[in-house]
């Protein structure tokens, strides 16, 4: 029996696969803040480089991967998709459990696909800065990661609850040559608006783009990164989909049930929208973008308008959203902490191409100690929400007696979030922390 | 250009490469620390399984890997072998650089290559738990995380220094379900009698075995498992080497420079053994064992029986030694602390087959930063000691203008190993803090 199926360096995918193309709707148009009319490419000009624009609404099914950041993807790419054979075995499943394991990268996640490719372009038109916002760390790690890469400034506003717990990641953001300031900072009118609300609020998503946007305009040779949510960052992460469509080829496997965990969007698309494709073609799929019940956007939020940041200073976008003022509980899944979700992922919540769960802080632990007991592989907190559902549902293929085929994607690795398993261990973590209320434990049986 | 070679599940090696059956000299055995006499197995049998015993002398030149084995390694290994490109560009360099990531383990390092296979044939022989030490704490993740495989308790003391600087080791543990204490504790006669000596003592690798063994021989149904110095665990390892010889066989290279960082000599033989028998066999090729300044046992020990433990408990072994009253300073390489070596490579180095080199830590942790900025990949503070040595040799192969393949084996990622980093970076890591005078610095032009 294989565990573990790689590929070659040429084997990494030479295009990136723009879903968009092959809807059978189209989507809504981002509007501009002020006018509310559809946004134009030169009012995006400020923000980002022209290549990416251009992406955000190409209506070009394959999009070539550049030499330059196909180099750099050769550091870690491809991934391996391993089979969770001995989490099979203690769950007692019929069902086959793969996960492909992003955490392999140099930053132990995902992030890197787009922050490469975001970095390279931005490089391409002259950029000597790139600043963005990032949650647990992840994605401001993989932004230092690229710009050094192509030798640009970095500068991070990091959400202040992760930058006073996780103190590993911005030592490590430094190391790969960025300054980092906590968000809301005193440096940018969100924040000192923020802080003014509330001076001991833990920072949210929305408000360190809110900061980031902000020092980007004001700056002639900066530009703004964003590490979820828009097209273009879903597109470059379908690397990993289609790199998992070709694994499973090889062994002979056709999948049943695709997961991803879900904050902005961009794991959830990377694995599963190579896969809606042959969904849209007819394969009998199902495709779950999983949440944490404290931040419940694409399971109670409206589908709607919305700024990206809690300023209001991006473009609206249709999406489902908790409101661009909503400032999720202080989880440690940090990443998932995030009021909106992109609107291409949104579009197919609504369009029933897919569905989305939420599930409770305390029951994604215990599944990563479950995963991390058989597998051996301590996953982040993030990525433990698609475990918890791969354990969902292979309980219920047990249950139903069904040898199903479950995908998931580990978008990440946990090494650096030993403080979260610490409080889980010794029993501190509560629902009511999550802001979940009592504890709704689904019973897993091992 | 290939960067990253890989290799398939199925191309895991099936044996372990014994190179005693290779060595044309005999090594001295093993005294008792009583009668001074060669130590039998029945002797070994308290703490030890026989099987490892057995391992531990035999003439056999290849030893089956077990199956049960194989499937754990099955989720890491074979690691990948990567060609450092952005390194030999900018070190200007004729060389041809490539290391083994042995990082992308699960616990981050090549411990358990030799941790699985302990795990498997202590349980096999129905041991309920294993005590041992840990330094930076890789060895006792691996043998936590090994043991949680094959269902046994884990009991690790942990030296003092590394317990206070490390506490995500601590924690990752006893993820993996492990127990875990400060060494010198108050638990053992040898931790007493080292917190007499010395209540503030940082601890030191000797202290910690003599605490584990002597806690191991307490229970019955316990026994001790040493993580480096032991043939067995040194056997285990070649799976490193041998993989690395396939790597560079399929892309037709052949090396000229071997380095692997030396503690106690267990990833240094893993990347190396393989090798050594093709220099027995005529090859030419420089092989280099590269330690801490502040710890210099190769370099500036003595080669006689000593005692692998400070308390004086161990079998004394012919080894290169510092005394094994000897302390190192409070380094940041915590796996690189120790008094002693193993007997197997201190042979290979009174032999003329390897040589020693001793590195300060402000050269290995500059060269790490390099390597980082470079590649991408944050090597641990042991690992980064073979890559100063890398840098140094492409360095003389660019001077001498010779095209050389120099192959070094990256024994684990440095994502736990973040303060360490911030001391560097903030300029608070002093040569004199590492026992090592003023700072010896060696011209690195980049």
């Amino acid at each position: 029996m294989q565990k573990k199926i790689v590929l070659a360096d040429s084997d990494i995918p030479r295009f990136y696969y723009n879903l968009m193309a092959d809807l059978p709707f189209s989507a809504s148009p981002p509007l501009h803040p002020g006018t509310r009319e559809p946004i134009s490419p030169d009012d995006l000009s400020a923000i980002f480089p022209m290549a990416l624009i251009e992406q955000e609404a190409s209506p070009q099914q394959e999009i070539p991967i550049p030499e330059e950041v196909l180099e750099v993807y050769k550091i870690y790419r491809p991934t391996p998709l391993i089979r969770a054979t001995a989490l099979e075995k203690s769950l007692k499943t019929p069902a086959r459990i793969y996960y492909k394991h992003e955490g392999t990268s140099p930053v132990g996640s995902h992030k890197p696909n787009t922050a490469i490719a975001q970095a390279y372009y931005n490089h391409l038109e002259g950029t000597k800065r790139l600043v963005t916002e990032t949650g647990a760390g992840q994605w401001g790690t993989a932004l230092a990661f690229a710009c050094q890469k192509f030798d640009m400034e970095c500068k991070v506003f990091m959400v202040r609850c992760s930058f006073d717990q996780k103190p590993y990641r911005k030592i490590m953001m430094q190391l790969y040559g960025a300054e980092i300031l906590p968000s809301p900072s005193l440096t940018t009118e969100a924040g000192r608006q923020a802080l003014k609300k509330d001076s001991d609020t833990p920072g949210s998503l929305g408000i360190a783009i809110s900061e980031a946007i902000e020092e980007a305009i004001g700056r002639k040779d900066a530009k703004y990164a964003l590490g979820s949510v828009l097209n273009h960052v879903l597109l470059h992460q379908t690397v990993i989909g289609q790199e998992t469509a070709a694994q499973l080829q090889s062994v002979g496997e056709k999948p049943d049930v695709i997961i991803g965990c879900h904050g902005g969007g961009s794991n959830f698309a990377g694995i599963a929208f190579p896969f809606i494709r042959d969904k849209i073609n007819g394969a009998d799929l199902d495709i779950i973008a999983v949440e944490p019940l404290s931040c419940p956007t694409l399971t109670k939020g409206n589908l709607d308008y919305d700024f990206g940041d809690t300023a209001g200073t991006t473009p609206l976008m249709r999406m489902y959203t908790l409101g661009h003022d909503f400032i999720p509980p202080n989880i440690h899944a940090g990443g998932l902490r995030y009021h909106g979700s992109s609107p291409l992922v949104s579009l197919l919540l609504e369009k029933d191409l897919i569905r989305a769960e939420a599930v409770p802080q305390l029951d994604v632990f215990r599944s990563a100690v479950l995963f991390t007991k058989t597998e051996g592989v301590i996953p982040a907190p993030e990525s433990a929400h698609a475990i918890e559902m791969a354990v969902r549902e292979a309980i219920k293929a047990r249950e139903e007696g069904q040898e199903k085929v479950i995908v998931f994607n580990l978008s990440g690795h946990g090494h650096l979030d030993m403080q979260a398993y610490q409080e889980y261990l010794q029993g501190n973590m509560t629902a009511e922390d999550a802001g979940e209320g009592p504890d709704l434990s689904f019973g897993v049986a091992c």
